[in-house]
């Protein structure tokens, strides 16, 4: 069997499983990985890969190449509302790719890195048949303020901050061809795959202050992000509201695509973060996120695990499958 | 320019000195990176990476590959007298590979890392078009006892842990093609690439009693290893004897190939330490060494920077080069 046979997913569970005896993080299946090395202090650490094969978009430029594989690497501490602190570096190139194009990727990666505060500590390079970029992050915190994918709680209110649809738009027209209604949503679409940004002052905050149950970033599409985050925590969601970016609106009346096949099954590397937040502490939350500029939007409610994962339309319960992008499957 | 027209070395500088504003480190350009996270006490991180297209050997099984890479990242960590706690890692992999390939591989890893006592961390995942694994390794330590690669003092003996030249045969039989002069030979020499051992006993040690003032893994052959260590510690090596295994000179007799190039410029990979130890703690540290199943080998003595790098044979002094293997480059 081939791994093409089986998807990320399933592979992941076999490795896990394999690896169980030696396995020495706190978490298991979530965004990062913890130890605690002293009492209440956590080292959390992350690995995420840039694979140009899979992960490059005709058109980027090797700063967004750069820029946008710390971002992914920073998002996930985001949602963990940890600080990411230093990174290491392993990249893998044919001999043949021109120094200028490596060099510029790194000053996207210097960029990104001075952004988000974090320091680099060299790393690793070697010669093979890709271009790959795995980072190593790591960070430091306080056992009690790491937000885990399984605290949610029924009754909780599920927020994200941002709006879904855009890299949907842009895969739609750079990997499928077609065409957008106006230079606007080109513009807007294409900028939200290039050159993406982390919320990581958002998932600082909601951490610093304690305000959110659970949290997990949507860079696997906003479907299987909820499913995640349902699984880890073994709740159900009910949808009431999906906020949308009028970008994906207008593309999807122009072209006749389901709106909601957009937004929920077609994205990803949104880097959104999805959180649920006590009710009685949603207005001090959506406050405080707006207070630095960002913003919190409703989504619906955390329900008893039985109910699954509906999005509510008037009268309508419409089931949110476990669908999106897996690697070594294509589209799933 | 091309990445195989400057080597990995000159890309190598290039990108530190692009991160240098943002270079967050106590160490650069040695074994491992080092952060002081508390008072004394340093979070340790190195990243290492096997990759299938130049790594791979013909005839080594999914279980070798995983184990060897474990070892690559264990040996650094060896060298700096540091205990490797848990690792991280990034696989990437066509989408066409056996799972069962994959599945051995980590089992590989799985027996390496407990040999070791290093605890997994989970990783991530990608798609792509080489079998890349990337290990990233965290351990903590006491400030003073990590061995940096710069601490070499004049009148210190340079010591190795392990006799050299087996990979080097090992390379000629399998790339080249040449055969070995009895199977002894083969078998042994096959080995040392197929399933090295890192020598974190003895670099855990040292450290722990303080006897080496430098030190380096051999992983990059025999002269450019005395090379680096000599640039960091900015000192010369006089070397009076070089431990060579006996299937190398049977070897380079067979074939009539001088055995000195042999030994220094075709090998890599041997993961044996490259110390340098004051003359008034030599004894103890050899026998210290020998008490726990290892050996310490006598190589020669530090100089003065001036001197250089040469072999002392008889009346002669033969200049050692800096030559070997480098990524992008092939045989520099």
């Amino acid at each position: 069997m081939r791994l093409k046979e089986i998807g990320e997913k399933e592979l992941i569970l076999k490795l896990l499983k394999l690896m169980e005896n030696i396995y020495g993080g706190l978490l298991r299946y979530d965004d990062v990985e913890a130890i605690e090395i002293y009492r209440n202090i956590l080292l959390v650490l992350k690995t995420d890969t840039f694979v140009k094969s899979s992960d490059f978009l005709p058109g980027m430029s090797a700063e967004d190449v750069g820029r946008k594989f710390v971002v992914m690497n920073v998002s996930d501490f985001a949602a963990k509302g940890v600080k990411p602190m230093g990174m290491l570096l392993s990249l893998v190139s044919p001999k043949e790719v021109e120094v200028d194009f490596i060099l510029k990727v790194y000053k996207g990666i210097y960029e990104s890195c001075k952004e988000y505060g974090i320091k680099f500590l060299g790393g690793d390079t070697s010669q093979g048949n890709d271009l790959v970029l795995s980072g190593f992050l790591y960070g430091l915190c306080e056992k009690d303020k790491l937000v885990k994918r399984s605290g949610a709680k029924v009754g909780d209110i599920l927020a994200t901050t941002g709006k879904f649809g855009k890299t949907s738009v842009a895969y739609q027209i750079l990997l499928r061809g077609l065409d957008a209604p106006d230079d606007k949503v080109l513009r807007n679409c294409i900028n939200a795959v290039f050159r993406p940004k982390a919320r990581l002052k958002e998932g600082l905050t909601l951490a610093e202050r304690k305000l959110v149950t659970a949290s997990i970033d949507s860079s696997d599409g906003l479907a299987i992000s909820l499913h995640e985050l349902s699984d880890s925590s073994s709740v159900g969601f009910l949808i009431e509201e999906i906020p949308i970016a009028e970008e994906a609106i207008s593309f999807a009346e122009y072209h006749g695509i389901n709106l909601l096949d957009l937004v929920l099954y077609l994205g990803g590397e949104e880097y959104e973060l999805i959180v649920t937040i006590p009710e009685e502490k949603w207005d001090e939350a959506r406050k405080l996120i707006r207070s630095i500029g960002g913003e919190l939007y409703y989504l619906g409610r955390v329900v008893p695990k039985r109910e699954g994962i509906y999005l509510r339309r008037g009268s309508q319960k419409i089931l949110i499958e476990r669908k999106g992008w897996s690697h070594f499957k294509e589209w799933l």
